[in-house]
């Protein structure tokens, strides 16, 4: 069955972390579902498959995987060696390049979606680079609003801000941004995942939702009004809620995704609730994009300890999504 | 063995909601590990009981219960006849009243404990009085910092920050105030919680905390500082952990208890791991005070459906530290 499914581009992101390793591990399961070309260094992949002694065949990027270890790869070369566990500046601007070219690559319609692995945000900058994630930088590249959303089995949580500053939060909650995220992600719920009506609910920005204007007046100022003007539309929307009691199992069962004000305020909960098997999702793309959950994690680079379940959940759920798509179109 | 234990002062709360109810729940069960003496309104006790077709017997606040519905009480009567389900502001008088009095009673000794029930913030506003929680109120009254502490079986979350407007917490957060917050959750988990070295997880304010200073300044230049200079005392603080991992259940069980740094950065995954037996603790306070974890429930009073196990806990709770601190002294 190789070479059937959606072309989907892989990076495996930071090569001193866990990414090349996870995607060699990948590279030994056969699959139906699609196929992947990597984007980055051919020396970090190489590397991870002789730490985990795992067979690894880099082929050019068109060929056709049909054995354990079998990987096709666009390079994009380091600058510098890569150690496992040591992060260098150096090697920014390949791994900024990889991300961009796969990035373009599915822009353009050559790949149906993206996979992407780790990336170390400091090391990046360390580099040159003005970078505060990939979600952010994606969007920038295809010039279009977009939300991250991470889900398990559990929950899904997408996030009104992502990667910002707490005290920069409140002003950065608008009514227009709040209809924007819940726009594309009711959008993303329907199309991407086959819920005819989505039910979101809706976190406050302040503990207690607010509790009426007594703790913040974000709610009755900013979300409640756009919450009631999208309901007008059809929206099956909850909120807003109170974010310590809105993921409590019986009530997050009745929610197609909870739509956290912030990133600490959704995380948490979502990774205790299941952090293996979590995807990180960009909805509002062209493309369908899914990344790991989880960082670098510098300090388990080249053991053969790094659970690669959330990369294989990532790599099911791109293909499940990019699948949906094609035949929607 | 009735007559036995620390006497503790038990405040059913907001009369229109579930507190009467779980408190005349309470009362059914004898109980050899504490007394105890409700602070309240005799009507809306009545009433609960009435309504769950339970026996109650009003007693004077010193006498022993004996059989199932014995319950001691200092009357605080409400001006208005209560309803379940509706708050009236003209009741909030004499739920204030109630607070206050436990909260004497035991500051002068009279009582080893205090258990409180869930108020409404709202309707307590209403009646003229400022109020953004019972923490904040015991703490006035007592003249001493507190922190407040949610727990359960799986964690213990203590809060630099509490009722607050998200925008307000980051000016909240100094080294001053952190540094006291860390002395009363560390003392506490000595003193009441017997945990001889105990280790304390420290959340960044944040997101990815603060990501080497990429995402927010506050870890470098006010949490980080202060966990150092308490490392030199010989405080257990990991830290500063970004939140979002920080609960992932391999990594609690190396912590007794998680600083979170807002109210909505802690409570969602404490409520979401474990809700019924969580209970609400102020640290700090010269008496132990435990509260439930929930709210007043208005569309469940009067109905028997409320779960009386966050009351059960508390009432436990609380008297296991207040037996543990008279064998200190």
């Amino acid at each position: 069955m190789a070479g059937t499914g959606p072309k989907l581009a892989l990076v495996p992101g930071e090569p001193a972390g866990v990414g090349p390793e996870l995607c060699v591990r990948l590279a030994q399961r056969p699959r139906d579902d699609c196929t992947l070309t990597a984007f980055g260094d051919a020396a970090a992949l190489r590397a991870a498959a002789d730490a985990l002694r795992l067979p690894l065949q880099l082929l050019e990027e068109s060929a056709v995987a049909t054995r354990p270890g079998d990987l096709p790869l666009r390079e994009f070369p380091n600058s510098a060696p890569s150690v496992f566990g040591q992060t260098s500046p150096r090697n920014a601007a390949a791994v900024i390049a990889a991300l961009d070219a796969a990035s373009d690559a599915c822009l353009h319609g050559e790949f149906a979606g993206l996979v992407t692995g780790p990336m170390h945000k400091a090391a990046i900058n360390a580099g040159g680079f003005a970078y505060t994630g990939t979600t952010e930088r994606l969007a920038e590249r295809a010039g279009c609003d977009v939300v991250m959303m991470l889900a398990n089995d559990v929950v899904r949580v997408a996030l009104a801000t992502t990667h910002l500053a707490l005290r920069e939060v409140p002003d950065a909650i608008t009514r227009e941004s709040l209809e924007r995220t819940l726009r594309i992600t009711d959008a993303a719920l329907r199309r991407d995942f086959g819920i005819a009506r989505p039910t979101i609910a809706v976190l406050g920005l302040n503990p207690h939702a607010g509790e009426a204007g007594l703790l913040g007046r974000e709610e009755i100022e900013t979300i409640e009004p756009v919450l009631a003007a999208l309901r007008d539309e059809g929206f099956a929307l909850v909120g807003a809620l109170p974010a310590d009691t809105a993921f409590l199992p019986q009530k997050l069962v009745g929610f197609d995704a909870v739509l956290a004000m912030y990133h600490d305020q959704g995380l948490p909960t979502l990774k205790y609730s299941g952090f293996e098997r979590a995807v990180n999702l960009t909805l509002g793309l062209p493309y369908p994009r899914v990344a790991v959950d989880h960082g670098t994690a510098l300090d388990l680079a080249g053991k053969g300890l790094a659970d690669p379940s959330s990369l294989f959940a990532a790599v099911e759920t791109c293909a499940r999504i990019a699948t949906a798509r094609a035949a929607l179109s």
